[in-house]
């Protein structure tokens, strides 16, 4: 039996608690399955007194965690800080420089100084493992970077903020304005300190960013995300999609195109009975495509103490395990630097816009749409008051470049009222 | 880089050929990957002169796949002949005692004789992984045994024969009998060549048994499952049950209780509504659920060259990064031997029925069942011609033992037409 591994956990929000909760539960269970003995030395947080129901005496207490991070009796710096600048970032560069294996749940960290930390790691042959920053517990990373390693991956998807799922599942389901469920979210604790990390998609693309590197082989490029929120997600359109046999997500969608590394996290129409379509509330789904295995869906707890802290501890019984793996799939040396495809690949889109209903005003638009090279799969104009009627159309696979000439078109004909919405539909 | 790991491969059916095939093209990834570069030196198969479509020139032959398993130029052993018995037990077994490492897809070799062979490999700190005995390209082991390594699992359950999947969902959605589907499916060669391995849910069986073992650190234990195939679903059951708002599924579910190790493989009922009632067509999901984590389900392709391959590949990967672990989650001389819990836990069953129309037969079973202990949920009489009336009801949870004692004392009732269908129903 080899010594104990030694943690030292920095950040006792929800997550490191449930770490701590964990190993204090199931210490024996993890040493049958490590071979090793696991036990925390030295934790760190903001406030040493706050009553977070669960007592520390046993552990070494440091203010500094770059104090922590360095302590010879920890082999593993588990950061679960978060933040991409600050005392996150200064704990795990000191924690890599000191020689010690790196555990965190930090995406904005990976998403934006991922290469240097994973360079800097691996040069000295130390893990940075970060199950917990993507998807919750859903093991993703691992499934992508190991279980999927005999593939090329040709596309990754995800629904991978719980917040945004739930704001737009229970707008349609309560018929409620995007503004009452944010201010309901809200009142719940459901988002984060700035929203717009949330329902800006900010949070979610920092985790696309993270997949994109282990599909594709490519350094993380969280400035290349194409990255819209949901803030301008309306009820009409969650009805209407609905009406046509689909849901809105905000998805992230990252493909290796001819034309370069296509990311995109917005809000995207997907089959209602796919399971993207079918994923409700706070839940999380990742979509891996491979050329061999074909697509595998990941379905899962994206946050909360007792997932995120079941994904941290599969990184902890790894190293335990002696495991040693390139941090994003291959080398960091070795990642390319793609350009972002801003041509993205083609796909059918969502329109919805209000007619003023004079004679002619149908036939315009669809010569507008015909003109631009955009063709019409279906068409569907509603009851309507005297004045104004509401249409939706879903095209045939076009590109975005031909989308914005008929949009810029159709606003020139002068028989629409109102901006007409655009929305991508995703085949999945 | 050190030296290239040489793999020796046994059976060059579907899969194996698969194999082959992603070393040939993705030689260049796996090798950034891994680390290493993954090479094969010797095949082995029934016949050398079959046309498999793919040059073995390159490779040694063995007629004999003992004999490919003791080579010297042999570093992994990849087995991909099946069964449980004759030369793929041999040549497991003389690659482990060889000093190989062992990557199979044979669920029934490991279902049977599974603890013999890993405290084998154990012993001689030999590698013997099998995620492609699971689930095809699902990396479900994996998830298992390293994502959720922090957890302890509370149930495990899955959809794992595509086949079976497959005639259920055809049977519905083409209002088919479970005879005419069976035929159909055969002629496609969709079935094993023994189709009990698949409608009879052996196939699906080893592969529970296999899950339970990661999942409990139990002996696996085979014979412990309570199995029963989809010969008796009936496509009445199927309306019916769809009718009440449920699927019906080859659903393996395992669970260690209070009484012992629970194990079953049987046509259930599911939720339409939830990931498993609305999984259709020969694709395979397995759910999991952990204290920590909550619930994972994972969705993809049960079988098939690609799928499977892809599964195969990613042991090789793991092997070929060095990791030891284990082959069922915690040393083989550890897991503990546990009585199958033939008292299962209580659960809602579903009970269709024919009743004579006479005064008071509703009466008369809606007593009986009461005097047994078993309360209905609900119950609905249909329709009917002027003799019979066909009548489903759903209980409220209840034992197995309570719901036999009620069939028993519903068939002395006399106004029964025909033995009743019971059916459990799976809260997921």
């Amino acid at each position: 039996m080899s010594a104990p591994l030694r943690l030292g956990i920095a950040g006792l929000g929800t997550v490191g608690i449930g770490v701590l909760r964990i190993i204090r539960k199931h210490g024996a269970l993890l040493k049958e399955r490590t071979g090793r003995e696991i036990i925390i030395t030295a934790v760190s947080a903001r406030s040493k007194s706050k009553d977070r129901g669960i007592s520390l005496d046993q552990y070494a207490w440091e203010d500094n965690p770059v104090a922590l991070a360095t302590r010879d009796d920890v082999d593993i710096f588990v950061e679960l800080i978060g933040g991409d600048t600050g005392p996150a970032k200064d704990a795990v560069e000191a924690a890599l420089a000191a020689g010690k294996d790196v555990v965190t749940a930090n995406k904005a960290l990976l998403a934006i100084h991922g290469q240097a930390l994973a360079e800097t790691a691996e040069r000295d042959g130390r893990a940075l493992r970060y199950e917990a920053a993507v998807a919750g517990g859903i093991p993703v990373v691992k499934a992508l970077a190991e279980g999927l390693a005999g593939n090329e991956i040709t596309r990754v998807m995800g629904v991978m903020n719980g917040s945004c799922n739930y704001i737009l599942t229970r707008m349609e389901s309560a018929g409620l304005s995007y503004e009452e469920v944010f201010a309901e979210a809200d009142g719940l604790g459901y988002l984060e300190a700035d929203p717009q990390l949330d329902v800006g998609g900010i949070d979610a693309a920092h985790k696309l960013a993270l997949l994109s590197s282990l599909s594709f082989g490519t350094v993380v490029d969280f400035d290349g995300i194409t990255l819209e929120g949901i803030e301008r997600v309306s009820i009409d359109d969650i009805n209407a999609a609905a009406d046509m046999g689909y849901k809105i997500k905000l998805l992230g969608v990252a493909q290796l195109t001819g034309r370069g590394l296509e990311q995109r996290m917005q809000p995207c129409l997907v089959p209602d009975s796919s399971p993207l379509g079918q994923l409700d509330g706070g839940t999380n789904m990742v979509v891996l495509e491979g050329d061999a295995v074909g697509q595998i869906v990941l379905r899962g707890p994206g946050a909360g103490e007792g997932p995120t802290a079941s994904a941290v501890m599969a990184d902890i019984s790894d190293i335990a395990k002696g495991l040693r793996a390139p941090v994003f799939g291959k080398p960091a040396t070795t990642l390319t630097r793609v350009p972002s495809a801003h041509a993205q690949l083609p796909a059918p889109y969502y329109l919805r816009m209000t007619l003023d209903d004079k004679p002619g005003a149908l036939a315009k638009i669809a010569s507008v749409l015909g003109e631009s090279g955009v063709s019409i799969d279906r068409m569907r104009q509603y009851g309507h008051d005297d004045t104004q009627a509401p249409v939706l159309i879903v095209t045939h696979k076009t590109t975005p470049d031909a989308l914005n000439t008929a949009l810029t078109a159709m606003q020139n004909t002068n028989v629409l009222s109102g901006t007409p919405v655009a929305l991508r539909i995703e085949t999945v």
